[in-house]
């Protein structure tokens, strides 16, 4: 569907357009400054299982994981919609508790529920639709260059490793979207690139390679891997932390030049920032490394399942 | 779920949001204009069934309906997501023809298809979030004044009598939503409320009603019928007409003191507008009226089922 939204842009060529699909969000011309469109769908038996979210852990997902990628463009989330579809047999007071998580968080954000839907349908879904206004650079996939340090926020494997703890039939807690909101702007006016690590760390890092047209080398031992990765995982965990989905962390790429700058931005991120490999020149592949520089054998390395469109 | 987010918007109060949800679309502040922003789903199953469109024609409804809500309140549309929930073994030809559909349409209208997603799920289900700006007036449902008249764009009940010849088994083809996206903003220059008609004439006049604080009769010989609802339904025509649904026509009310201005404008809608009726003191309930003044009971005259959430 990418490629497809892709083309569609393409055919379009509308002035109005700075960022059409195939971004985290797109960017368009709605005003004095930049508004960044996202949208999203969590759906029951794809995303999640009935039991693994409260309905207002749930809602608050749902807004995390937009607000996610409007970060990842370096905007603050302005306005959102809900779209509910639920079967006729949920919960009044489950609905309401969802809608309230999600404006709860959106309201933490800085952003407000302005309209929704609920219609019924088999199962629950939850599609958002949520905007942001950049007030300083918009970050995207396509700015990497040679030479790059790349950098990623927070702990990465949590959520994977929680994931396979319940697929075991162990009740272990969700772990919730981390908040990059303050983050995303910040890190956005040092960044030659930025994506929210969405399908894994490896794979995320493949479409900016492909967007920049540049290669990357990640060293295996500087990945910073959630505690609860390591504890499941063990030896395994670098690698789990790197091909593993849904932790929802800024990678994003930084001229050396801007180093600088990062250092005294990294302090007022309100998360870790760790840097993890370097921007290399060849083809837009994503090459995992051991401390003696070895290739990592990786099941995702670097390729794009189009899992998610 | 109406309800609930107007107490939301209550609670939060913020600036930003000049209407807040319970309206067609939510108006909001982004820049110099005003901006509308509006969300609604297609499930099959529950909005429509297999084989009723084609996926192009399902793509091109999914955006009318959505712009439907935008043209209510006076904007033009500029911006859609598009959020698609698809079985994964649906032909990717149907996604893209469905894609197109919706893209196409929304050229035509105006505006740009922007973003989206694809998610895996157990059937169909199209979520738009659709943005509109306002250059003049802005339209809600609230304005309706004792006095005013009350006015319908184009014809009702074709698509209700199309739904009632499915369900009997019988292969009529299912009509396309009406654009009215020229007319919403020029019917807004002098209207005092506006709603687009999706639940039915006489429950989408009760909002309006509820939302201004006053009652309104309606003459049913007065009521624009489609010729395929009068063919099919025929001396229960007028009835049926004003209270089925799915006919996303413009419903509004203007004040006397604009009918001269309302004269000049019709001419260029590109529609039918007929006056049906009036808005009156009292409970926010809606009559309809005989020729002799007699009320026609109604299943649904007035009051709100609530069905659309």
């Amino acid at each position: 569907m990418r490629s497809l939204l892709r083309e569609l842009a393409r055919g379009g060529g509308d002035a109005r357009v700075i960022v059409g699909p195939g971004d985290d969000a797109a960017v368009v011309r709605a005003g004095r400054r930049p508004v960044v469109l996202t949208t999203d769908t969590l759906v029951e038996g794809t995303h999640f299982r009935a039991g693994w979210w409260s309905p207002a852990a749930l809602g608050e997902r749902a807004f995390r994981i937009n607000a996610s990628d409007v970060a990842a463009m370096g905007a603050r989330p302005t306005f959102a919609l809900l779209a509910i579809e639920a079967p006729g047999t949920t919960a009044v007071a489950d609905l309401d508790a969802l809608v309230r998580g999600f404006a709860r968080a959106a309201c933490r954000a800085g952003a407000v529920l302005v309209g929704g839907n609920l219609a019924a349908g088999p199962h629950l879904a939850v599609t958002v639709a949520l905007l942001g206004t950049v007030s300083g650079r918009v970050a995207t996939r396509a700015g990497a260059r040679v030479g790059d340090g790349v950098y990623v926020t927070g702990a990465l494997g949590a959520s994977g490793a929680a994931v396979r703890a319940r697929a075991a039939g162990r009740r272990v807690r969700m772990p919730a979207v981390p908040d990059r909101g303050a983050a995303g702007p910040r890190l956005a006016a040092v960044a030659s690139a930025m994506i929210d690590v969405s399908d894994g760390l490896l794979q995320d890092l493949g479409h900016v390679c492909r967007a920049s047209g540049v290669g990357a080398v990640i060293e295996a031992v500087r990945v910073p891997v959630a505690a609860a990765c390591r504890r499941a995982q063990g030896a395994h965990a670098p690698l789990f932390a790197a091909t593993s989905g849904e932790d929802y962390e800024l990678l994003l790429t930084v001229p050396p030049r801007r180093a600088g700058a990062l250092s005294r931005i990294a302090p007022q991120l309100g998360c870790r920032l760790t840097r993890i490999g370097t921007i290399v020149a060849g083809r837009p592949t994503v090459r995992l490394v051991d401390a003696r520089g070895r290739t990592v054998p990786s099941p995702h390395g670097g390729f794009d399942h189009f899992r998610r469109g």
